[in-house]
């Protein structure tokens, strides 16, 4: 059951205060909550969320997004790569535009906030914006990326980095999902045009900035009870997949010292990673076997191929390309020892990135403005801001995820802490029209 | 293209020797060969030979062998568990039978000899006997046995399970394959009759001996440079599924020291399963993990569940038991420590079994008067003679594996081989019907 909010209009509240702040906007749990909801249902069947990177299940929601944006009056489309951008007129003719949104594809079996959450906010500041008498001087653009899990092809982040000019047509024919299926073949399965991947580059003078909404992945909020966090510094990401080759053989004909095992070569490999990570030189260094795959996976077949995939991440990108080398040089002296062939191949390789202290200190002042608690934290999981801030100075947000789980059906994000975030969000998008220096818009009729 | 062989009545050989032994029948390469490569073609898509244990391809090997007897002039017939028997009668009335045979069924992705090697050899017995003027005072059965791999259903040796009376239709409606499917379902969907499995039960009385001709799935003949092998002692298998129940989560977002990884569990259960057999007071144990399956198996999501399964043989069954209790304690100790739920159950436990030496000597005595080297030797692998053995005395040959592999498409057995060892089963059969003390039969009147 929906419970049924208030009317629109009361959304709206008016506030004067001496401080100079005289607008706020308040964001509306069943609106948020229905988003929520509607995404959810567009799912495979099994457990929790499974809407992968370029299938008709991800279009569908995006869809959903492009036409409750354009019901707002917003100027909607598709780009070639996938991304779905709404805009929403500012007074000022030319400004740049304030952009905010996030991702709506899932891992397998993920759940239903995990860029979803940052979707639903960046939609309801919209609404929020149609429905209120406020019109912002720059134009207010909602970005829903396409295809921002790596689960499928390796490579997050794949929307954003095309805008970005990150990654080009040739990656898009060079990437392929578990059945051999390259990105670009998938995106065309989908009505996009990988082989025009260009044309969807951002012109950075476009754009005064970009911000994204997200839910934490982690337990840094809920541990220190805080509703908000803003993010100074995303990870970086090196994912690799290993694949071993032993002998597969009869398990009772074959005496031990005769094996070639890839499985127990491979098991030597997921505890590396792990304790890599745990090294005390590598502090803060997060590694990770996520999927490991044996053939022939046969209970009485010494296993006789093994392929892994393995992703680092780091706050400090020295430190994270040199775990990499030297797992992958424990990796080969494993093999060499066992008899078991060894090969490896790059997936993804992202830096962390810094995000611009000018935009942390208006998200700063936004949490401050409208009274929530925050802490300024790293970003273990990577995210499209990351790429955007190649080209558009982006900021993030973060609300809580319980028990800090992600990727996993139990993820859960509350209504009332997404909404709050919102709160902040909105009120960021309204301190950063007025804080450019842009001449201000005419005076506004009210209504939307 | 199959070679064309000499007329068939070539192939009985008369030699009239003064030991006593005037008979003596020589296996047609030819035959051998071409019954093998039918067999090899009945296999689902994808490398090597899958022809799993109640599937329609089982059936259709079960046929063709079937169909080769019935030409032969044996009463055939299936039983309902899915054996297929027949016979060729012999000259004394209510003589018990000799029995020779193997199964047809494969692992995923395994060779075209493991089973096949032995039905086969009993198919060219029965032909060789047919065309010869020998007839046997005792019937010669060939037993093509059903659903000798514990690779679907995790319980080795069904068939001969159930003619021994050692699987009843309870254990039919337990096991299960990876889709859920019960072995019974499996039967049924093949026309069988798995509620009646307690009338395929065998008589011991109707049952002089069963010799089975396999293949090493080992390289110590080939090691030995020998064409034969004399089982002794058959191992014991205990199999094993495991379930590490950890917490899915992002792999970026989650610190290591919040993880509850079932994968980086698994892998220390992997390595400790093998370093258990590699201890002094294992020697001779196998242990391997053939089968790991990670969920929910994404780059970037912590993996939440590992099942595996785990395979334990030995030929002492004090030290198979005693390495399996000691392998889950292990195991549920790695579980506590990493806070990562464990569960097991028995998939099947089947104990060492020491061959009669009665029949050994009548296997050595034919090895011997047909100048085959050989050696005495364990079975490292679980064969339907163990079960058999339960009810008929039963022998085993073994022929050599190239590189001792098996259970992969690499399974190799040259064709001269297979020749030498059926000379060796047949010469067995004619001694072992002369050898038990029946009254001798009528005069032959020649031919079939």
């Amino acid at each position: 059951m929906t419970p049924v909010g208030p009317p629109a209009t009361a959304a709206v509240e008016a506030v004067s205060e001496p401080t100079g702040t005289p607008r706020r906007l308040a964001p509306r749990a069943d609106r948020i909550r229905a988003d929520l909801e509607h995404f959810a249902t567009l799912s495979e069947p099994g457990p929790g969320v499974t809407r992968l990177a370029f299938t008709e299940l991800e279009r569908a929601a995006h869809r959903y997004a492009a036409e409750e944006l354009a019901a707002l009056g917003c100027r909607v489309h598709t780009d070639v790569a996938g991304n779905t951008i709404a805009e929403l007129p500012g007074s000022v003719a030319g400004a740049p535009a304030i952009g905010s949104g996030s991702h709506l594809d899932s891992v397998p079996s993920g759940g239903r906030f995990d860029g979803i959450a940052g979707v639903v906010a960046a939609v309801e500041v919209a609404r929020l914006l149609a429905e209120s008498d406020i019109r912002l001087r720059h134009p207010y653009r909602v970005v829903v990326f396409a295809a921002e899990e790596g689960a499928r092809f390796g490579q997050a982040c794949t929307g954003s980095r095309i805008v970005a000019g990150l990654t080009d047509s040739a990656d898009l024919d060079r990437l392929t999902d578990h059945e051999g299926t390259t990105m670009a073949e998938a995106m065309r399965s989908v009505g996009l045009a990988p082989d025009r991947a260009g044309e969807a580059r951002w012109d950075a003078a476009d754009w005064l900035a970009f911000l994204e909404l997200h839910i934490e992945q982690g337990s840094v909020l809920e541990s220190s009870d805080l509703p908000l966090g803003i993010v100074d510094v995303i990870s970086g990401s090196t994912r690799l997949e290993i694949t071993l080759s032993g002998v597969a053989s009869h398990t009772g004909g074959t005496p031990m010292h005769l094996r070639s095992d890839a499985l127990a070569a491979a098991a030597e490999l997921v505890l590396a990673a792990e304790s890599l990570a745990w090294d005390s030189r590598h502090h803060g260094t997060r590694a990770t076997v996520g999927r490991l795959t044996v053939l022939p996976g046969a209970l009485t077949t010494i296993p006789g191929s093994v392929v892994l995939g393995v992703d680092v991440r780091d706050v400090d990108s020295v430190r994270q390309r040199a775990t990499v080398r030297e797992f992958l040089d424990h990796a080969a002296g494993v093999a060499v020892r066992r008899g078991v062939g060894f090969s490896h191949r790059l997936l993804a390789d992202t830096s962390p990135v810094v995000l611009p202290a000018g935009l942390r200190a208006q998200l700063i002042g936004a949490a401050e403005r409208t009274g929530t608690a925050y802490r300024v934290m790293p970003s273990g999981a990577s995210h499209d801001s990351q790429m955007v801030n190649r080209v558009v100075p982006a900021g993030m947000l973060f609300v809580p995820s319980r028990d800090g789980l992600s990727h996993t059906p139990a993820e859960w994000t509350s209504v009332e802490q997404i909404v709050e975030g919102t709160a902040v969000l909105a009120e960021a998008v309204l301190g950063m029209d007025s804080a450019d220096g842009l001449e201000p818009g005419p005076a506004q009729d009210g209504g939307s």
